[in-house]
């Protein structure tokens, strides 16, 4: 079948418009009309060449929301006309780590997907006769795409798809990371660096959790009106002190140390000041953002062995299949916002468009839609 | 009242058997008769001057058993005849550390406990008109020997000193780390890396918590029998192998990684190792080692992102009035083994060649008797 696709055909090129051709499912395999997808940070980070692993030519695009047009052989959890949010780390519920009820991040298909192909070694995609590589096993930058059975998560059909496919990823990072990484309790004390599409959420998922002193650390001054939409009550400005005096001021403004603290910048020396504004004897960091390839985080071992914990998460410690269609149903409930964070909706055709606007701090997330 | 004591009188210097003036106890403290007491490596860090903080003249030990032959007005959970524990890290019950039930780092005496002095700011120690200072609220290098009530664990009488003294630090550092830190359950797979008096320990915690494999990492093969008595499963020599290896070795040995691993060794170097040799997913790893002053652990924040966990243990995370006289009672039940691990029984006359054994690496622990 043919699909228009936003092509990333070499690292740092921008991605053009083409018609690709995609091939039906395969056993366990399930194809989808792509409705809407939404543009991130690690589409950007992969189309740049920072990613060491990035493969080329291929299809990026991993926050999606779609339709099921066709399933191949042996496929029985989802249907033709299910709609979907297609998962980048999926969830088989057979391997040792599905099993372990200790984490999200399941094998299942993980060495395949790393190398940008389907689980049998083989993609899906071709643009005349050259294959094209399939991208965190999702390629939503394409109106048709396949996935394997695993990494579909059935959805309620009333759900708008440019709003839910931000549950494909940033939504779910950061409401997870609070609820099923850290586990915020009612009362606690929240420290959450970077007040961008992931800060954001992080912050209405302590809201949900019941914190108590929800404080958000940004450079940008016009993220606090905003942030307090979602549940923010303290500002600060890392550029309003010097930099050595953060650490004691997040301290002191949460009465001896934060219960959590978040990390959703992607730099190593946050890292470390997250983790330093920890409360000791029990205060969590939960690292979120990527680091540039080859950087290290580091600390004196004392902030650990007196009781601090320096922990990470992954799609917000969420099980695809099972949790996101609970955080669809918050967000039709109205239990979530999502809509504010939405702020640009454009067509396949203006994509560059939106990684320009995610450069310029111009955007918290861009959407395009079919 | 004048006591037999080790001083140490200036940073670097040995140790020398003084008569010393213990002035007895006031309100809210307890008199205590040392019986017995280990010498540890924090006792040489400090009296070697390797620790930026030790404070002298003191009085080091921090190890110890005794009775108490006297208490101040106030006192009512401990009186005159009873057999008890000190402890460097008191337990009071009443602070925001001990009612947050999440750690057991009290901080109700940390200010002066840091100062050498007791909680009103003074010193119970003179020699001459010299006041000396107390160490880690303990000073169990001298005969008698003036602590807080809350820094007293009440034991079984019948227990002996000259092997219960150990569990004021080394026996519940290890094996606490073990059940309140990590929290080992039935079949998880352990990596111990030292296996000197705290290594040994946690391999002991791991048998009591139902570990499978438990795996030791040292550089002296004299060690493996040793700590197979404890209930090591399999050494590991790092000289047996290039350093690049014993990563990847350690997780294929235990089948993905280690659920937990423990750093019993000091070195920022091994604690990097522990991390890196946990599960993918939820491989916790808990440093208990003590690091040289300003030395600093580092690791790529990948290694958190997806799933591993980095905490630390101090006093094995007990709470010692509490958890102290229940490891008696399982040393009384032969539930763990201790005087194995206690290779030197001297008198106090012979301390200095207590560090001296403990250099050279021909001794477990040492015990002094008064």
């Amino acid at each position: 079948m043919d699909s228009r696709a936003a092509v990333a055909y070499k690292a740092g090129e921008k991605l053009t418009i083409e018609t690709v051709q995609v091939e039906g499912p395969r056993a366990g395999e399930v194809m989808v009309e792509i409705k809407a997808t939404g543009v991130c940070h690690t589409d950007e980070f992969t189309r740049s060449g920072a990613d060491p692993e990035g493969l080329f030519p291929c299809i990026l695009g991993h926050e999606g929301a779609g339709v099921v047009v066709d399933v191949g052989p042996g496929v029985t959890s989802v249907k033709k006309g299910d709609h979907v949010v297609p998962l980048y780390t999926p969830e088989c519920r057979q391997c040792k780590s599905c099993l372990s009820r200790k984490t999200n991040l399941c094998t299942a298909i993980r060495a395949t997907q790393g190398q940008g192909l389907m689980p049998d070694k083989s993609s899906r995609f071709k643009l005349g006769n050259e294959s094209v590589k399939h991208y965190m096993g999702c390629s939503t930058f394409s109106n048709f795409t396949v996935l394997p059975e695993i990494a579909v998560a059935k959805i309620r059909e009333d759900a708008p798809f440019d709003k839910v496919c931000y549950i494909g990823c940033g939504v779910t990072t950061g409401i997870g990371a609070v609820i099923n990484t850290a586990k915020v309790q009612p009362g606690d004390n929240v420290v959450v660096f970077g007040l961008g599409g992931i800060g954001l959420n992080v912050i209405q998922g302590a809201r949900m959790a019941g914190a108590d002193k929800i404080v958000g650390v940004d450079l940008n001054p016009k993220r606090k009106a905003l942030a307090e939409k979602f549940g923010l009550t303290h500002f600060v400005n890392p550029s309003d002190m010097p930099e050595n005096e953060l650490v004691p001021y997040l301290v002191n403004l949460t009465d001896g140390g934060a219960d959590y603290s978040f990390e959703c910048v992607g730099s190593v020396k946050v890292m470390r000041q997250a983790l330093e504004c920890c409360h000791r004897g029990w205060g969590t960091s939960v690292i979120i953002g990527v680091a540039g390839a080859g950087q290290e985080i580091s600390t004196r071992p004392f902030q650990l062995v007196t009781g601090r914990v320096w922990k990470g998460s992954a799609f917000g410690g969420a099980r695809g299949r099972t949790d996101v269609p609970k955080i669809v149903d918050w967000y039709m409930e109205k239990k979530i916002i999502i809509d504010d964070l939405i702020t640009h909706t454009m067509p396949l055709d203006q994509i560059n468009h939106a990684l320009d606007l995610m450069h310029a701090g111009e955007s918290i997330r861009s959407v395009v839609v079919f």
